[in-house]
């Protein structure tokens, strides 16, 4: 059922494109894909090298009070336009992906800086909608803004009004336009005493294992891109940025043991997975008929030609767990506000002509998911 | 000799500008002045309040280890334009501003966390000479760099060249022009042992204290302002841009009684100085003829009306000390290479007509220095 030619041409290219980085930075050295990860290895790793940073994590584990890592520490800025999208913004996005960070680690969320970088004119009311937000966001998540910095940044003049045939009917986030601020995020965890020996990582990892995660993929690049307004569609995604804590430590308070977990951001599911088997040196595969995902996001994705395998999430976890102990902590999820979409989405597995994630697609081939060089490109481009 | 009538108007103008915020974020927001200070206590501290923030200070103290604060955390944001300029560039500044956040609240600095929102179009050359010199700072600094993050941005279409009038024989930063990026740094840092109880806090001063600075005021935005080349001077300014944790662990290793320090980075040193005494509801009086300076940064500040009181520094320190103290501490910084130029400038007071710092001129007469609104404009503008 396989088509090994294309699998063996998938893999040489990927091969052939280990070269050299690009003269200049372009938009897909920010995407997540292999662009991102070869400017983090060649540029930031061989200058900035140590034993911490090297383990190629979101949150750095620190030995602060114990000789074993006990703290977490992560850092992400966040650029995300438009600055307000249906039932979120960039504040609470700001909170989310830092705590989810560290609680895909195991740690509990404890402290938060947090920068602005305002370019001028952005309106109080605006400044302040974000603020609420991030505030409200840290609340829920039960971590303490401790400290800040304000930078403002001179506006720049080709400033465009967004295309005329935005519904505007459709959106409320009129606020924001013309408007920008870019967030970032630092924070601090404590990881919980279940996850400490080991720590949670992809070393932990055997054949066999299960992958779980806890609901539908891709709603928050869904939003953002309809939210953008450049297309002409009638429908609605909600981001699902959510802190993911509550989810984590009820899994924790109930003993459940997990072998990892990551947060599939930017580059979706599919990066992620490739990241895991990666550092794992397995493989992963998974089923596309088990993998949760909203009708209207499979359905802009199949028009605009995105795959929502390679979707942004800001409220999702993929959990790794023995076979043994996946269908309790599915049961447990399920039961969870953030998780009533749970599902067992696939397995580790060997790696299968160097690749490390594969796709069993709902007509029974198997295709390899490759991680992306940069930004998806969709199909109407 | 003071005029009173000056400065009965110039409280009252204090008085009658502490209204309500302008319904849009101009640049002044972002100046280390009033603005920036009302920024943050009415619409930051309101939605974010809590005991750590409210202290007002540049670095969180936490409690991680004890029951009193043993750790502090910070996070500065840096957009400097150009990103290179004389003997230093932004890469530097990011690891200074924040090590020396850390190190002016008597911790040493541990770890960093730094994010780039890296504009695209951007060389990998600029980007890796920027990540070298975050690495050797690093280094001096003893940090270790554990996490991080990358986001590219689109290019705005306006860049502009830079003025014909540039001469370009004079510096050798053209490396960078046109380029931006933004970088974000979080520091954690431990308090040493000798500053934990009671810990650095402008509460400790009493009338009487002696002020002191580690040298030369005004040299970074001197360097800055020539580095933009909008003006046709001939002079070079090098930034005083260094990590200060070494300097103040001579200070601490010398059992120096040390009441509270602060780093006078945006705002300068009269900035600093009315935080300060704002803070501990006291004065300050400083010396105009001790308050040590350099010809160039004199010069150009004349030329273009620049006061250098409020020229921001990247490694200077102010250090408070018993009036007994203040001439061993001296002694010391005078033997430290950041501090061969260090100076008693001034001494705390009580407040007068409310007004927290005053400068005894040349001439012999006191004006008060107020904090300023925004930013100082120059008087050829």
């Amino acid at each position: 059922m396989r088509d090994k030619s294309k699998v063996k041409s998938q893999k040489s290219k990927a091969k052939s494109q280990t070269l050299k980085l690009d003269s200049r930075i372009t938009l897909d050295y920010g995407s997540g894909g292999r662009k991102m990860h070869r400017l983090i290895s060649e540029i930031f790793i061989k200058h900035f090298n140590n034993p911490i940073l090297r383990k190629f994590e979101d949150s750095a584990e620190l030995e602060i009070q114990k000789s074993k890592p006990d703290y977490c520490f992560t850092i992400d800025s966040y650029v995300v336009k438009p600055i307000f999208f249906p039932d979120s913004d960039i504040g609470k996005l700001s909170i989310c992906g830092t705590v989810n960070d560290l609680a895909v680690k195991g740690a509990k969320p404890l402290y938060i800086a947090v920068s602005f970088v305002i370019q001028e004119g952005m309106s109080l009311p605006s400044l302040e909608k974000i603020c609420a937000s991030i505030a409200n966001t840290a609340k829920s998540a039960g971590v303490m803004i401790v400290t800040g910095d304000t930078k403002v940044i001179e506006r720049h003049s080709q400033d465009q009004p967004r295309p005329s045939r935005i519904k505007q009917e459709i959106f409320s986030y009129e606020q924001g336009r013309g408007e920008e601020i870019i967030i970032t995020t630092c924070g601090i965890g404590k990881i919980l005493p279940d996850f400490r020996n080991p720590t949670l990582s992809a070393k932990n990892i055997n054949i066999g294992d299960k992958v779980l995660i806890n609901g539908n993929i891709g709603d928050h690049e869904g939003a953002i891109i309809l939210a953008r307004g450049q297309f002409d569609f009638k429908a609605r995604i909600k981001s699902d940025c959510a802190p993911l804590y509550g989810l984590i430590e009820t899994l924790a308070k109930a003993k459940c043991r997990i072998k990892m977990m990551r947060d599939p951001t930017r580059g979706g599911l599919a990066t992620t997975l490739n990241e895991i088997a990666d550092a794992a040196k397995l493989g992963i595969s998974i089923n596309e008929t088990d993998i949760p995902m909203q009708k209207s996001v499979k359905g802009i994705s199949d028009i605009l030609g995105f795959d929502p395998l390679y979707m942004a999430n800001e409220g999702k976890v993929v959990i790794i767990a023995d076979a043994k102990d996946a269908n309790r902590i599915l049961r447990i999820m399920k039961k969870h506000p953030l998780g009533k979409n749970s599902a067992i989405i696939g397995e580790v597995i060997r790696r299968k002509h160097g690749l490390g994630v594969w796709l069993n697609t709902k007509i029974g081939s198997q295709r390899p998911l490759l991680e992306l060089e940069g930004f998806q490109i969709p199909r109407i481009c």
